[in-house]
C-alpha cells in the first residue's frame, strides 16, 4: 500500500516521540513491503515562532492532501501563564481538528497484564479493563462562541450541539460497540444542561436502531467516579468534547501511564493519530519521554487503513517491550531506557 | 446557642440519612446545652408531587429565615429518562443555591486511616490525603442561558463568569489555605476557554495579596488524573462550578465511599450543609444508605457557627463507628449495620 503521511511533531516531547513512531512505520514498510511517504510541517508553539501562527497554511494543506496525519504534542507553558495572550499553540490543534472535520476522537483504554502493578489503582479493580472512549471532537464548548467584555470583567464560552453533530459520532460508537461487548454508556449532565438533554434524546433514538447494543446513561460526575471504582463495567463510552477530554486523561491511570494511550481522530475524509498526552515541556529534549503512545497511534493509523496484520505486529512489539521491561522511567521498572532505545527495541521487533 | 435549622430531606435516601444527622444534633444539644429548633420542608421530586414545583415558596422562605439549612439529597430517575421534561427535581437545589447566594461549596476530602483499604486506590497513594475543594456554586454553565431551537435540533448552555463571582470565592479559598498547608491549586481549562482565562487572571492577581500562600495552575484534564495519581499534593483546590462537581465526586473514591463526604455551601448571608452524594434511589427506604456524609455535614454546620468542640465530638463519634466497624454495607465491613443503627451509635457516642 502507498500512504502519504503528514508528520506534525509539534511542541515539547512531540518531536522525540514522533520520531519513534516513524521508526516503527519504517520497519512495517520494510517487513510488509509498503511505501510510506512522510512529509513534516510545524504546528503549535514552534509554528508560532517560525511562521507567526499555530497552524500555518502550508501545514494545513499538507494535512488535507495526506492520507493521514501523525501528530506529536502541543502546548508551551509560556503561553499558559499569560491569560491575555491572543493566540496560543493549542489553537493550532483545535483549528486542525475543525478544518479536517475530525469529529470523532477514539481513545482505547486497556489494562496491560504486565503493567497491572504500575497503576495507582488496585490490581483487582483494573484487571480486565477494556473500553474505548468516543469523544466528540469538533463541537461543544471548545468551539462555541467566546466572549470577553471590553473591561475584561465578564467572560463566556458557549457549549452548543446540533442533532447532526451528535448523530454522526453516535453511529460510529454503536457500530464499534456491535463489534465489541455491545454496550454504549452515554455520559452527560442531562440533569442540568440543555445540550446534554439533546445528546440524550438523539442517542436514545439512534440506539433503537441497534437493538443488539445496550444503552446506558450516566451523569458525568458519577462517571468520573465509576471509571475508577469499576472500570470493567464499560465497553464504549460516548460523550461530548470536554467530558471526553477529562475522562480520557483520568482513565489513563488505569493503564499505568498516560504515556501509553493512543488516539485516532476520525472524520468523513481525514484522519489524524496522536497520543492523548500533552507536550510534557519539562522532559523536552531529554530523551526520557515514553514513545509508546505515539507508536500505538501509528498502529491505529495502520488499523484505519485495514492493515490489521501490520498493526498487530506493532502492538506485539510494544507488548514485548513492556514484558521485557524495555521501558521509559514513567513505568518505574528496575532499569529504565531512553525514548530512542525503547523506539529502537520496538522497531527491531516488528 | 440558639439555632433555627431548616431541614430539607428531599428525595431518595435523603430523609433516612438526614434523620441520623438530626439525631446527632439533638445529642449535641443535650450534651452541650444548646437549643436547636428544626423545621422541615419539601424540596425536589417530592415537592413536585406535593406542591407542583421543586422549590415551593414556603420552603424558600423557611430557608431564608433559618440560621442554616440541612439538606438531604435530590433527584429521581423518573425525570432523568425524559429529556423533554420541562421541570426537574434538581432545579429545586439549583434555585435554592442561587436564591440563598451560596456561592462557595466547600468539600473536604481526607483518607480515614481506618478505611485506607476500602478505596480502589492503593494505600500508599492515598495515605495522608487531606485537601478541600472550593467549588464555585452559583455561576458558570449551570446558571448560564440555556437554549433549544424550536425544532429541538440545536441546544446550548452558556458558561459565563464575572470578575466578582470569581473574586469572592477566591478570597475564601486563600483564607482557608492560609490556615492550612498554604497552597491553592486553581483548576481550569485556560488553554481553551475564555472563562477559564478570566479565572486565571483574577485568581493570579488576588493571589499576590496572600504572599504566604503558593498558587499553582492545573488544567482540568490533568487535575482529573493528578487527583488519583498523587492526591497528597493538594491542599486547597479552587475551581468553577462544573469542574468542582466532577472533581469532588471523583475525589470521593479516596475516602473509600462517597457516603462519607460532606459539604458546606456558604454565602454572605446563608449557609447550607449537605452530603455530596445523590439521592441513590435504588436504596430508598431500605435503611441501608450510609448516614455519615449527612452527619458530617451537621458537623460542618456546627463548625460554621464556631461550635468547634461540638463539631469535634461529632467527628470523634464518627471515627469511633468507623474504627469499630459499625458501618453500612458500602464500607464492606465483616458485618454491616443499618442506616439508623449507625446513626444511633454515633449519636450515643457524642
Ligand atoms: C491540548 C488540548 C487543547 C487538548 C484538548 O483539550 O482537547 C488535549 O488536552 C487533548 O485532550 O487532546
Ligand atoms: C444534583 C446535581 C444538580 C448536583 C450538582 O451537579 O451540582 C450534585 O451533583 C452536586 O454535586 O451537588
Amino acid at each position: 500500500m502507498n500512504l502519504n503521511i503528514a508528520l506534525l511533531p509539534g511542541d515539547g516531547i512531540g518531536p522525540e516521540v514522533l520520531a519513534q513512531a516513524v521508526k516503527c512505520l519504517q520497519a512495517v514498510e520494510e517487513t510488509f513491503n509498503h511505501t510510506f511517504t512522510f512529509k513534516e510541517a510545524p504546528v503549535g508553539a514552534i509554528a508560532m515562532e517560525q511562521k507567526g501562527t499555530p497552524l500555518p497554511e502550508a501545514t494545513l494543506s499538507l494535512c488535507l492532501e495526506a492520507d493521514a496525519v501523525l501528530f506529536g504534542a502541543i502546548g508551551d507553558p509560556k503561553y499558559d501563564s499569560n491569560p491575555d495572550a491572543k493566540v496560543r499553540p493549542e489553537q493550532g490543534l483545535l483549528q486542525l481538528r475543525k478544518a479536517l472535520g475530525l469529529y470523532a476522537n477514539i481513545r482505547p483504554v486497556i489494562s496491560h497484564p504486565t503493567l497491572l502493578n504500575k497503576s495507582p489503582l488496585k490490581k483487582e479493580i483494573i484487571a480486565g479493563t477494556d473500553f474505548v472512549i468516543f469523544r466528540e471532537l469538533t463541537g461543544g464548548i471548545y468551539f462555541g462562541e467566546k466572549k470577553l467584555n471590553e473591561e475584561g470583567t465578564v467572560a463566556s464560552d458557549l457549549c452548543e450541539y446540533s442533532e447532526d453533530e451528535v448523530s454522526r459520532i453516535t453511529h460510529l460508537a454503536f457500530k464499534a460497540a456491535k463489534a465489541r461487548k455491545k454496550k454504549v454508556t452515554l455520559v452527560d449532565k442531562a440533569n442540568v444542561l440543555e445540550s446534554s438533554r439533546l445528546w440524550r434524546k438523539v442517542v436514545t433514538r439512534i440506539g433503537e436502531s441497534y437493538p443488539e447494543v445496550t444503552l446506558e446513561h450516566m451523569f458525568m460526575d458519577n462517571a468520573a467516579m465509576q471509571i475508577i471504582l469499576n472500570p470493567t463495567q464499560f465497553d464504549v463510552i460516548l460523550t461530548e468534547n470536554m467530558f471526553g477530554d477529562i475522562l480520557s486523561d483520568e482513565g489513563s491511570v488505569i493503564s499505568g501511564s498516560i504515556g501509553l494511550l493512543a488516539s485516532a481522530s476520525i472524520g468523513d475524509e481525514n484522519a489524524l493519530f496522536e497520543p492523548i498526552h500533552g507536550s510534557y515541556p519539562q522532559a523536552k529534549g531529554k530523551n526520557i519521554a515514553n514513545p509508546i503512545a505515539s507508536i500505538l497511534s501509528a498502529a491505529m493509523l495502520l488499523e484505519h487503513f485495514g492493515l490489521h496484520e501490520e498493526a498487530w505486529a506493532v502492538k506485539k512489539a510494544v507488548d514485548k517491550s513492556l514484558k521485557k521491561g524495555i521501558v521509559t522511567i514513567d513505568l518505574k521498572s528496575k532499569s529504565h531506557h531512553s525514548t530512542s532505545q525503547v523506539g529502537d527495541f520496538i522497531a527491531h521487533n516488528i
